[in-house]
């Protein structure tokens, strides 16, 4: 064993934090979401700015296997191309790296491999401002919403996946003595040890819309429970990733273990990595996120893995009665904008009965629900700082496409605008597109990823909930929201929920939205539905990461 | 929510005290392993024989969907044809019962659920005699290993089960308050609640050597995690899991339940319910122990599932050094007779270097080694009754034909002997057959289920060590023996338990068999090599069984 820096001492008062937080699930973080000087000190804002625009137009330098090319096509939709190169490495010889470095990081025990994945975390903070704007540049996300979603929520998602992987091993006892009596004879005693052991070598599929955000709970979980991980960076957001594994890699170096143990493999304009990898042998463990198409493929052909995936869902919202119209259409306006309707969590489809609901400003007809809804969307990003930094611009042109083809789907009800972002020479952003469509309709039980939502109209409140169950059962969904004075209304929405696997959120009208998911407290994705076959974090989501091994022998008493 | 007894209370201190067993591993039980009137009553015996003479020749009649036709072709190895008869039903039909009665035991919660399963065990507990004769009319068990590993030692492992379903459960919390500083603002106050929900319908698939053993983790761990579970059983081994679906259903309906939360789905000459049943979309969970044929098949074909297996293996022992050969011979002797090599756990071959070893007696050459197990195992045996009870009776024609053929896949050291059973007219016992083959020769490293041993010769105990982790690695084990009185060469082993996935036990010479594993204690597998890809009873045992599914709203504090 290397003479470690201990980490884990050093850490341990977050971590036992940390795990009160994930048993009793109220609101709790180590990790400032404020990006402000005062949490990260006066100098972090400039420090974070300097050292991402240091990262560009030149190669970004990993520890890996032998190189056998480099790649870097990400393009900012604020500034163009970033120009870094990433180097490239075949498959088998990641695996081999991996596989290398697995013995030793195994051995080490769950108390040391947890000190080292703290101190990891606990740098990735301090370098926050630097993932907010690699992760602004990368997935086109406005940059106080880069900056959480890229650091502070990222690293609270990877925080407390490492203290549900502690949790599940400190549960194991690390020995024992088993004595059992024989009546008049002497007992039997034995010692037995246990051994908490990694399944194999870990992948990670990361996606292009939040890279640390869905990496860190598979990567860490992995690395907790003993298991040596290959990240796979979206060939759009490689960045963010690139970051994370540097420092991954840093502080194994640090604690004198193989920097190996963490390594990245950059995919270019020509895929196939992910797939020779997730089929390889001795890849036992794959996160991944992203879309149905190599998520089908995934459960198909990587059957020799455990997979762990988050895939298209459509979320939905059902308006049956309204305590206060003003802030509830204020709320949906928000959850509606945020970067450009493009979260795993965003609603698609708002459910209004088409006769109308009662609201605090009394009955008001389904064209009228519609109407401020609209309004307020447009009030709300009729400032063009305020819509730039909530909506974010679209990295990807194939969104910006399905955005214009999507204005046939239904009746426009608020057209999507194009608009110039401020400070930002040449580049874009989109307003949201909204369509008003009838619930026998079924173009919006079709993912339609981007800004583009769909009003629907139903016959009831209880038509709009079997709807919904179906869409959920059928097509997924990570969020469920509803309006409603009722509590009768509420309880059958609860029941839908808990029958189809959806996270439910009730009359939100306030500072909290459908699309936020707080670690610590929310579970994001239930492993119920077509959406996601895992959570961020339940127990599930890190028992199957390691293996018990024992042994045992006669002793003396 | 009906007004059910409760069990949660009444069995509280037994859940308890299992919950601290599983956590600290040492040896506890709450049901006696001996069958014996002092724990069971006077009249414990008697009743248990009645018990199981009165099922004979009748139908045994369970609750159901619609009956479309019985079976039953249950033949004792002992006394002929139990001429039992069961219901049949359409696998659709099953799945739909299930379906229907699955809301109100995921809506009753997992005390309630973890009280009816506790009830059900102490009820099946006190059936042990009964649990005990139809397990060795079925199984071939002689009586004393069929009552505790059909009832007592059962028990056990389902009640492993229940604790730590219960423990992975109750680490969710059922509600929290979520309380968000907002600096000068209100805070954000949210309360939110948790529900455990069932995966869906559970399928076990049983095993005809030990129903109710490998039965109960699979039955117990998804009942209280909310599935409703179809049992399919073995067609050779139908009775003890009859009874057992029957204590389940008359305990649910007590409680309130629908009795077809648990269901029988028998099968007779015609296979196919256990396919139908397997593929079927709802059915979420399947538990299966038995062979490689149906294992490989249930991995490919039921890909809706997340599946629990255990199957074939190649269990060994090496030999590099013995402090006590007299004892450790006896030990082995015991271990390759109990049950005639047909428990999962039994070793098959036996590796020892060529140029001897090291004992208590000096050195003695391989074939000395040889001589002096072949002769303790002839002893062993040579008293009719103990013989009986030990090897018990070998119910499948298959595995005796086996068994003659297998003479010819080596050296015969020890000849299988054929004798008439002691108190039961017609019936017979198979002694060992042990078989002696180089180490090249890879004879040894195919499974031969029954009576069948090798002893192996090998070029040094390094060598020996290395073949070992490559059987275990291509054909997985669930066991590994070791014998040495040099702490490097334990050392050793114990790499390659850990390396490949293996429970290691280190010379064994008392009253303690590498082939048993003691619930609470000993975790049997451990999901890392293809003998399994589960361990009873780990975390992952119980955690993919169920979801959690959040809802959230606004709250004044």
């Amino acid at each position: 064993m290397p003479s470690t820096p201990n980490f884990f001492d050093l850490h341990k008062a977050v971590l036992e934090q940390a795990c009160q937080a994930v048993q009793e699930r109220g609101h709790w973080t180590p990790y400032p979401e404020i990006p402000s000087g005062k949490f990260y000190g006066a100098s972090a804002r400039e420090e974070g700015l300097n050292a991402y625009e240091s990262c560009l137009n030149k190669p970004f330098s990993l520890k890996g296997p032998e190189v056998i090319s480099t790649t870097g096509i990400e393009i900012s939709p604020y500034t163009g191309a970033l120009g870094i190169h990433y180097d490239q490495y075949l498959a088998e010889d990641l695996v081999d790296a991996a596989k290398a470095a697995l013995p030793q990081w195994r051995d080490a025990g769950p108390s040391v491999r947890t000190g080292v994945c703290l101190e990891i975390l606990d740098r990735l903070n301090k370098r926050s401002f630097e993932l907010g704007h690699a992760t602004m540049h990368t997935t086109g996300q406005g940059f106080a919403m880069a900056f959480q979603a890229g650091g502070p929520h990222a690293q609270d998602r990877g925080l407390e996946a490492i203290a549900t992987a502690w949790l599940a091993t400190d549960g194991v006892p690390r020995d024992s003595l088993w004595h059992k009596p024989q009546g008049k004879h002497d007992p039997l005693v034995m010692s037995k040890r246990y051994h908490i052991v990694p399944k194999g070598v870990a992948l990670v599929v990361a996606c292009s819309t939040f890279p640390t955000w869905n990496t860190y709970p598979g990567l860490f979980a992995s690395l907790v429970t003993g298991n040596p991980v290959i990240v796979k960076p979206h060939s759009q957001a490689v960045l963010p990733v690139a970051i994370t594994v540097q420092v991954c890699q840093q502080v194994l170096v640090e604690a004198g273990f193989d920097p190996k143990l963490v390594t990245m493999a950059a995919e270019g304009e020509a895929v196939g990595i992910a797939q020779a990898l997730a089929t390889h042998k001795d890849v036992r463990l794959i996160d991944y996120t992203g879309g149905n198409a190599f998520g089908d493929w995934l459960s198909a052909h990587a059957t020799q893995a455990q997979l762990y995936k988050e895939q298209a869902g459509v979320n939905t919202i059902l308006i049956d009665s309204v305590a206060n119209m003003k802030r509830a259409a204020q709320n949906l306006a928000f959850s509606l904008s945020l970067y450009s309707g493009q979260m795993c969590t965003t609603p698609q489809a708002l459910l209004i009965p088409r006769g109308g609901i009662i609201t605090d400003k009394g009955h008001m007809s389904f064209e009228e629900v519609s109407s401020v809804l609209c309004d307020t969307i447009k009030k709300f990003l009729s400032d063009p700082e305020r819509a730039a930094g909530v909506l974010g611009a679209i990295p990807n042109p194939v969104t910006v496409r399905r955005l214009e083809l999507a204005a046939e789907l239904g009746r426009v009800v608020l057209a999507s605008e194009t608009h110039s972002m401020p400070g930002f020479k040449g580049a874009v952003y989109h307003t949201p597109l909204i369509l008003s469509v009838d619930g026998a309709d079924s173009v919006w039980q079709q993912e339609q990823f981007g800004p583009i939502s769909f009003i629907v109209a139903v016959d009831s409140t209880e038509q709009g909930l079997a709807l919904i169950s179906n869409v959920v059962a059928s097509k997924g969904a990570i969020t469920f929201g509803v309006y409603s004075t009722d509590d009768a209304v509420l309880d059958a929405a609860e029941s839908v929920a808990i029958e189809q696997g959806v996270a439910l959120s009730c009359n939100l009208d306030s500072g909290v939205f459908v699309n936020q998911s707080a670690a610590f407290s929310d579970f994001h994705a239930t492993g119920n539905n077509p959406a996601a076959n895992a959570a961020l974090t339940d127990p599930a989501f890190v028992a199957g990461r390691f293996a018990v091994v024992q042994s045992r022998r006669h002793t003396d008493v």
